[in-house]
């Protein structure tokens, strides 16, 4: 299959980029810049929203689209122009593209938990209303629509996932508030102190990396028939205590667990760290999961940074 | 109050004109044509999708919106692209602009049930989940999604109502494929004919034109407590049977309930005669209501063709 991955040097997008050419396909890999992207995918360096560019991806033809690409939370809060521009306009304009030069072709797209609201309610499941509040998190609840109206009519076959967070990122600076729950990795693996920003108790819902690729591309092949009306689903998370995160990355990093403080900030504490208990028994019944254990999602974590 | 009302020139948007203007409101009226407006309100005639029609409706301030005007089902099929520029960009444009000059303005926002899917699932209620598959119903889902954000934010302070069938239609060739239910009226009125293109036990949902702009009109005061997440509300229509219609209409009217034949057509019974049974107590809780009883319904639904 020729896959399009959009976002395709960005932190998952990379994995996924990995992972599919390691399984035999051709991928063409967008992205605002080249030098992330893995090397053996066919490089589209340029703006999502500039028609030639998207044009440029889709010219050697596409069987399916894995949909990465956005402006992310803090940036779509500080430019909504440009969260409209590429979040919403560039998306819809590229399936359409993409549906014109492969009718019903499967889609991929990469939703948010921040169209369940923020701060999220205190259980999700999938009885869950979209109540978005920031401003990314209610351009992709606008694009989860346009997604299973395209897909209804049978111009696209979409499958929407609303991602946790990914753990972990590589070391320096992402720009992103949610950057500590990977700089817990690099600590101890360096065996250095670390202050958590968030409490102990705090509670996140996390994959590893490699899971959230897996489930990407179980996305891409996933019977439409096992998909709930509107095809979005929340993924599968294991909701952890950050303490726990903590003493479990110690451990396997053979660091001492006394190397990490906490000194909670309220702000971080209540975006990040106070993720409610969560069922997603629709994701379930799809075949898409978490890590499993917490021994399972560190080691996994860990071993994508080696 | 300064209230503006686009699609001010509609079937909808006159009766809600009207009725705001006998209550001593301002109101600034829009529309692609001047003709409809019902005298007495400012008059702004020009295409939504024009930023200096959007402006003009604006210039003299504004208190809140209500905003009707769109390229309907049938239109928004048949071009997409027009209804992407309306419903979407420009109404998006239209939100943003409208907050601008009065941040945290209350907007009505005329939705759809066709946001809940074609056909409609078994049974409707709140807990019925968005599926759009009209070009029509994708478009206004995701602007729903756009009202409950920027309503999250306090940009706007909004109320989505999703409209069932509105009695009667003026006489005339309005293209709807719906007009069936208001010609039913005109031609017992007039002692005529009729045949029904859908079966006596066909099921609409139904408002007449006064109460829908009633309820047009109560969500302009409702308190923003008493609404659902989300902001959006299936209102409450009577579920009614052709023939249980006919029967009325032919009564009040004086007519023979047997000038009314049946030759139903499929396409039709299924799209707008097979509507399933319905709750909406998120809107009955906020004061939203239907006619009552079949009596009521049509007594007024006549009262509006004198």
């Amino acid at each position: 299959m020729r896959i399009v991955v959009t976002g395709a040097g960005g932190f998952v997008g990379r994995q996924v980029v990995h992972d599919l050419l390691a399984q035999g396909h051709a991928v063409v890999g967008l992205d605002s810049a080249a030098a992330g992207i893995p090397a053996g995918a066919t490089i589209v360096a340029g703006d999502l929203g500039d028609p030639a560019v998207r044009q440029r991806a889709l010219a050697d033809g596409i069987d399916a689209l894995i949909h990465l690409a956005t402006v992310p939370g803090g940036a779509a809060e500080a430019d909504p122009v440009a969260s409209r521009r590429i979040n919403v306009d560039a998306m819809y304009d590229l399936l359409q593209e993409a549906s014109a030069a492969q009718p019903g072709l499967r889609v991929v797209f990469a939703s948010s938990i921040a169209v369940l609201g923020d701060p999220l309610p205190d259980h999700v499941d999938d009885a869950t209303p979209i109540n978005p509040r920031m401003i990314y998190g209610g351009h992709k609840a606008m694009m989860e629509q346009a997604v299973a109206m395209l897909s209804n009519r049978g111009v696209i076959d979409g499958v929407t996932v609303r991602l946790p967070g990914i753990l972990a990122r590589p070391k320096g600076p992402s720009g992103l508030k949610s950057a500590f729950m990977s700089d817990l990795f690099h600590a101890l693996r360096a065996g250095e102190r670390f202050t958590c920003p968030v409490s102990a108790e705090g509670r996140i819902w996390a994959q590893s990396l490699a899971c959230c690729a897996d489930n990407l591309i179980h996305a891409l092949q996933v019977d439409a028939a096992l998909l709930p009306p509107g095809r979005a689903m929340t993924l599968p998370a294991q909701r952890v205590a950050m303490g726990a995160l903590a003493a479990e990355v110690a451990r396997q990093c053979g660091a001492d667990p006394a190397l990490v403080q906490y000194h909670p900030d309220a702000a971080l504490e209540a975006t990040f760290a106070a993720q409610p208990s969560l069922d997603t028994p629709a994701a379930d019944r799809a075949g898409f999961a978490h890590d499993g254990t917490l021994e399972q999602l560190v080691q996994s974590a860990l071993a994508t940074l080696e």
